[in-house]
């Protein structure tokens, strides 16, 4: 009898192992794992993170950890309040074939449930490797019609990797790994529309905590449609319509290559709007290149003309504003050679260095016959005090692929910013030292611990 | 400025009082309750109750009654259980403008949130009454497009009707309102696919408690995109397609008339598939007009084809099965002058009169010609020993429309039936007493310490 797709997905979630995975994959999943978190502790400070504090309530007594809050919670509420706020900045990494962001509904969904059932450092690497590539490799299937009809996948996609990745973690076998994902379809949601307000990083929270919910809905016996995927009125059809997918494009490359290898994860290093990234590298080569008593008179910064129209904003009034400000980020990355979260507070906006930098730095669409062939192309031309030129093209922003992939050095120096507040330095290097050896622990408790902060904040 | 379509429903969501309320509308909700509660309580020796039992877990430290086990829960696990029980049988109450079952989604997210609140009876009243609206009335603008495209309006419609009614059962104002029912775009989901599987009730459960998630984190200060059902890439066109909606279908008429006077809600009498109902009934009328003496020897069923296909059964060998089979409904029907719940055990399938009558039941699908206007029709046709012939013809079955409603007695009967086997006719006759007169208790505790039921089950 022919499997359904939820049968073939539970049967490889429910078979891999640790020795499946490429060393290029595990070292890309511990990448992500050091970024989400460092994203996640950096959004401590956001709104978003009050409402979920007060909404997951004062008690202490579950087993999963709040990031930064200095208590726990269940393992569901857990996986929703750290892909809540995971989310918060949207400086979470992204995945192409997805078209959002794979980390931060899976990772908090794995560590809610590594926490409860006292997993190794190799399940939890396991874990969240299978639920990148299931959701990765269902947006094969269903992209980028999906994506283009509104829905938000780093939510809707982003519930079947929670849901896998569980799965894998308490020992699931394969029929249970598949009715795991069937319950899943039911339970998928989150729309484009919710972009530019909370609901964004909270549907993204829901979908990590669906998954944690699916799979202990199945340990507790419950069941779904093998057929629930492919069948007239399910997944695949009602999400997508009929005829917009290809489910043989799911099932039939699952770790052939992993997701997470191939084309692997974009790293985003910037805290700001993607569209500026390239002008940023572009800005922060200049940047390295100065003299010190070289002194920079003018500054023009090509775009592409359709990031351009809503990235021109010569005098952001507001840190949103300024995330999106071409002549802000460049005149950042001019002046001090990297951007930082901290560069988007309302007094950061009003720096005189800053400011004074971005008073002369225009922004221009890119020409028609310079916007290179992958579109993410900018330039920055500087012009000296002394009549001198210089200009750097990046044809797109490092990190965006695999042949411009960050190094550890780009990495840990984000993860540094991003923890600067909540994190002291031993525990920041202790930190980073667990996840970079993720692998060899014999419990993610210390990891716990310090992602709690039960010193910090509060 | 024009209100957008969350803005229009929270404000009129915000403002709805008691008074506003039809006496119509307050005997359909009553009568709708006590169904609810009813069939919830038949579930409880359902598989699925065990599976959300143990999901739920055995801490009873919330403030919100789980259905017949004996404890508490968070409002949230609360509504997630107990319309996940609730809908377990299918027996629970029908709109025909959601194209779905109202009741069950909305009542178990405001009862959590009044046993929390320490609401009044009035306040429980008003609050299903504004959520069912609220869910038929988003119904009018996306159905039936919306229901044949392979969602499941009981979840996906149904979690705007719970946020609406806890919004207003915790008193939030008309933004916080409009709020709610944006984060409950967020979070809609139910595909048609999980029918036949436990994924179809825990689906509407996880609406209930979405519902209730979302007045929680608008409590807690979250945001939402005030223009998430109308905008491009919001509610209607990504759930329905360009153009397949109208929402001033939604907006125009609120509470004009209120949907549960007119059209109203259908409540199911007979606890198995709707398309045997008008022969259930027929039979139903003509064991009422046996005599003592009188034997059958022959009878002829007749409904629409469309059903027949699917409804012609006559050996069942299992549960559901016969709840298909129009042989054993009707056989059912003649020999007891009922359909009873337990009729649908193992047991009760063989039970010897039943199989005698069965035996002499054949089924046919209706001439082209007898249809009737509406296609719900039904005959049957009694031939007794003596040759003699007797035959009723149903238009439709009772209860469908509000001009064949239900007597009370009717819905007493069936709620004596429901909880045969969990409540003493003491807290049966005190609950349906309480539900009668709900519009004037002080707090709901009394109700939910009879549902709750510290002393049976467990």
């Amino acid at each position: 009898m022919t499997e359904t797709v939820s049968q073939v997905l539970g049967r490889w979630v429910s078979a891999a192992t640790f020795d499946d995975l490429p060393p290029a994959a595990i070292a890309t999943a511990t990448r992500s794992m050091l970024d989400c978190w460092g994203v996640t502790l950096a959004a401590l400070g956001q709104p978003i993170t009050s409402v979920v504090d007060a909404y997951a309530g004062k008690d202490s007594t579950g087993t999963a950890s709040l990031v930064g809050l200095g208590r726990r919670a269940t393992p569901e509420t857990a996986a929703f309040v750290n892909a809540s706020v995971g989310h918060a900045l949207d400086f979470d990494d992204v995945s192409h074939t997805q078209g959002g962001h794979p980390t931060v509904a899976v990772l908090p969904a794995a560590f809610a449930a590594a926490e409860a059932h006292g997993a190794t450092g190799k399940d939890l690497l396991l874990a969240f490797c299978v639920g990148v590539e299931i959701t990765t490799k269902i947006a094969r299937g269903v992209n980028f019609v999906h994506y283009d009809k509104g829905w938000h996948p780093t939510a809707t996609l982003g519930v079947f990797g929670a849901a896998a990745a569980v799965a894998k973690l308490v020992g699931m076998d394969a029929e249970q790994c598949a009715t795991a994902l069937g319950m899943a379809t039911a339970m998928s949601s989150g729309l484009k529309s919710s972009f530019g307000t909370m609901a964004k990083p909270l549907q993204v929270g829901r979908a990590a905590q669906s998954g944690v919910q699916c799979a202990n809905l199945v340990a507790a016996g419950a069941t779904a449609k093998p057929s629930a995927f492919e069948e007239a009125q399910g997944f695949a059809t009602v999400f997508n319509g009929v005829g917009n997918f290809d489910l043989a494009e799911t099932t039939g490359h699952l770790g052939a290559p992993w997701d997470l290898d191939d084309p692997g994860i974009a790293i985003k290093l910037h805290p700001c709007c993607g569209g500026t990234h390239a002008a940023v590298d572009a800005a922060i080569t200049l940047h390295d290149g100065l003299g010190r008593d070289e002194r920079v008179a003018r500054v023009d910064a090509y775009i592409h003309p359709r990031r351009f129209a809503h990235l021109d904003r010569p005098g952001p009034d507001n840190p949103l504003d300024a995330k999106f400000s071409l002549q802000h980020t460049v005149a950042l990355a001019l002046t001090r050679g990297e951007v930082r979260i901290d560069d988007f507070t309302p007094s950061a906006i009003t720096d005189a260095d800053v400011v004074a930098t971005r008073s002369v730095v225009r922004g221009h669409p890119l020409p028609e016959d310079r916007l290179g062939p992958e579109h993410f192309a900018a330039e920055v031309h500087l012009t000296l005090a002394d009549g001198a030129t210089r200009q750097v093209r990046m044809e797109r922003p490092r990190g965006r692929t695999q042949e411009t992939a960050l190094t550890d050095d780009d990495i840990r120096r984000k993860f540094t910013s991003c923890t600067r507040d909540v994190l002291g330095d031993a525990d920041r290097d202790r930190f980073a030292g667990l996840v970079a050896g993720v692998a060899e622990l014999s419990d993610v408790d210390e990891l716990a611990g310090i992602l709690r902060g039960d010193r910090h904040i509060q």
